[in-house]
C-alpha cells in the first residue's frame, strides 16, 4: 500500500520526535516519570498501519491549503487515542498479542497498562486542546471519543446487535469521524461531507468484516494476533451470526459449550473452523468482501474527486481484494 | 463542616441533573449505552466531600463576579476527573471498599471499571473543552491531569521519595491546581496566586498526612475503606518511613516479610499497628498534624483575606484537629 506506507514513514518519524520531547519534559518531574510515555512509544513503534491519522491527514489536505506539518501534528491525536483504546481493549479482552508483540498488560502489568492507556488519551486530548477551539469540531471530537467508548462497552456486554457495534467501533470511529473532523476543519460544504460520510461508513463496515475474517481464518503470524481470541472472548461477529443461522441443534450445543469461555480447548477452535468451512461460510464472506469492495471502488471512481483520500481508500480496497 | 457541606448539597443536586441529561443523550445510541454513566453517577453519589470542586468554586467566586451557576458547572470537571482517578486507582490497588461501598471493579467487573473510569475522564474533558479556550488555562489543566497520572505511576512502582508522591498526588492535585486554575480564570494577579499556591501546598501535604494517619490508625467504618489496604499494597507513607527509622533489624525483617504482600495476615497487620504505637509514632503524627494545622490556620488569619476560600481551608484544618 503505497500511499499509506509513505504516510506511515513520515508520520512515524514525526511522532517519535514529539514523543521524545514529551519524554524529556516528563523527566523533569522524575526520572522514572517518563516510563509510561516510553511504553506508549514502544507500543506505537510495534506496528500499526496509521490508517486513522492517514484518513484525517489526506481528508484535510485534499480540501485546504493548511500547512501540512500542522495537519500531521493534528493527526497524532488519532493515533494516540487509538493507542489508548487498544491498550485498554487488550486488557478487557485479555489478549496476549498485539501487532505480533506481547500486549502492554502482559509485557508489563495491569496497573502499568491502565495508566499507559490513560496517559495516551491525555496526550491526544492535550494536542487537541492546544490546537483546536472551534465549537463544532470540539463537539465532533467529544462525540468521537464517547461513541468509541460506548461501542467498546456494548461489545463487552455482548449485545446481540452486531451491526451497531460495527457501526460504533469501526465504521464511525476508524473511518467516518477522522474524515468528518478533517473535512469540517477544512470548511468543506455539508453535502460533500455527507457524501464522504456514506462511502466511508461502507468502507468501515467492510473493514470490520475483513478484520473478523482474518481473525477467524487468517494466519496468526501475518495478522499479528491469535486467531482464537475472538472465539474465547465470544465475540459476536457476522461470521458467528451466520454459523448460528446455518448450524443444527447438536452443533449449536457444542458451540455454546466453549464459545466465550476462556478455557475453550484447541480442539474446539479447530472444530468450529472446520464447520465454518463445511458450511462454506469462509467462501461466502470472501465473496461478500470481494463484491462489496468492488462496488465501493466503482462508486469512488464515478462520484468522487480523484484526490489523495480517494486514492487511499481505493488502495485499502485493493488490499482487501488481494489478501482475502 | 458547614461550608463544605452546604457546597456539597448544591453541587450534588446540580451534578445529578447534568448526569441524568447525559444518561438520556447516551440512550439515543443504545438503551444499554448509558450503563457506564449510571455507574459513574452511583459512584459519585456513594459519598465524597467534593473538596476539589469546592476549592475551585470558592477560589473563583471570591475573586470574580462570574455567574455562580457557570462556575458550579465548571467545578464538575474536578469531581468527574477525580472519579476517573479513583475508579482506576482502586483497580490498581485492588481495593475492596471505597466510600464504604464495594469498589466499581468489585461490584461490577474489571472491564466495566476500566471503561467507567475512561468515560469519567472523557466527561471531565468534554465540559472543559466546551467551556474554556484560554491557552494558559488549557496548559494548566493538561499539566494537572498528567501530573496526577505520573504521581499515580510513581506510587505504583513504589519510588522511595514519599514526598514527591505526596506533592503530585495530593498537594498539587487536590489543593493547588484546582485553586490555581480558578484564580487564573478569575485573572487574579501573579503574586496573590503565588501566596495561595504556597499555603495550599502545605495544606495538601497535611491532608495527605492525615489521610495516611486515618489509613493506619483510623476506624474502618468511619473512613469507609479498609485499614489494611495501605499495608498490603506496601504504600510508602511517612508513617512507614518513620517506622523504618526507629525499628531494629529483627522488626525490619518481620516487616519486610509481609509489607506489600497481598496475602499478608491479619496478625501481621495487628503486629505492625502495635509496634507503631510502642514507638509512639501515632502520638508523634497526631502532634505533627495538630501543630501544622494550627500554623496554617494562623497564617491564614494573618496574611489572607477573610473570604470563603480562607474559611473553607480553616474549616478543613479544624476538622483535622478534631478528628486526629
Amino acid at each position: 500500500m503505497k500511499i499509506l506506507a509513505d504516510f506511515k514513514k513520515q508520520f512515524d518519524r514525526e511522532i517519535n520526535i514529539y514523543l521524545d520531547e514529551k519524554i524529556k519534559l516528563t523527566e523533569n518531574i522524575d526520572k522514572k516519570g517518563s516510563d509510561l510515555i516510553k511504553i506508549i512509544k514502544e507500543f506505537i513503534n510495534n506496528g500499526g498501519k496509521r490508517l486513522r491519522p492517514a484518513i484525517f491527514y489526506y481528508s484535510f489536505l485534499d480540501y485546504s491549503s493548511q500547512n501540512s506539518a500542522k495537519v500531521l501534528k493534528l493527526s497524532f491525536i488519532f493515533e494516540l487515542f487509538h493507542s489508548f483504546a487498544l491498550i485498554h481493549d487488550d486488557i478487557i479482552d485479555n489478549s496476549d498479542l498485539r501487532r505480533g508483540k506481547p500486549t502492554v498488560h502482559k509485557k508489563y502489568d495491569l496497573s502499568t497498562a491502565i495508566l499507559a492507556g490513560d496517559l495516551a488519551l491525555m496526550l491526544a486530548d492535550e494536542i487537541f486542546s492546544q490546537e483546536i477551539n472551534e465549537k463544532k469540531i470540539i463537539d465532533l471530537y467529544n462525540e468521537f471519543k464517547q461513541e468509541l467508548l460506548v461501542g467498546e462497552y456494548l461489545d463487552t456486554i455482548k449485545i446481540d446487535d452486531v451491526n451497531k457495534i460495527m457501526e460504533l467501533k469501526t465504521a464511525r470511529y476508524s473511518f467516518v469521524k477522522p474524515a468528518i473532523i478533517a473535512l469540517s476543519l477544512a470548511k468543506v460544504e455539508k453535502d460533500e461531507i455527507k457524501k464522504w460520510e456514506e462511502i466511508l461508513r461502507k468502507t468501515g463496515i467492510l473493514f470490520q468484516m475483513k478484520d473478523d475474517f482474518d481473525g477467524t481464518f487468517g494466519d496468526e503470524k501475518k495478522i499479528g494476533k491469535s486467531t482464537d481470541t475472538d472465539i474465547k472472548d465470544g465475540k459476536n461477529t457476522l461470521i458467528i451470526k451466520r454459523f448460528l443461522e446455518k448450524s443444527n441443534n447438536k452443533e449449536k450445543t457444542r458451540f455454546n459449550s466453549f464459545f466465550g469461555k476462556s478455557n475453550s480447548k484447541l480442539e474446539d477452535v479447530i472444530w468450529l473452523k472446520k464447520n465454518l468451512k463445511i458450511y462454506r461460510i469462509d467462501v461466502e464472506f470472501k465473496e461478500k468482501i470481494l463484491n462489496e469492495s468492488k462496488n465501493i471502488e466503482k462508486k469512488l471512481s464515478q462520484d468522487f474527486p480523484d484526490n489523495k483520500l480517494t486514492k487511499l481508500i481505493k488502495e485499502i480496497l485493493v488490499y482487501f481484494q488481494s489478501t482475502v
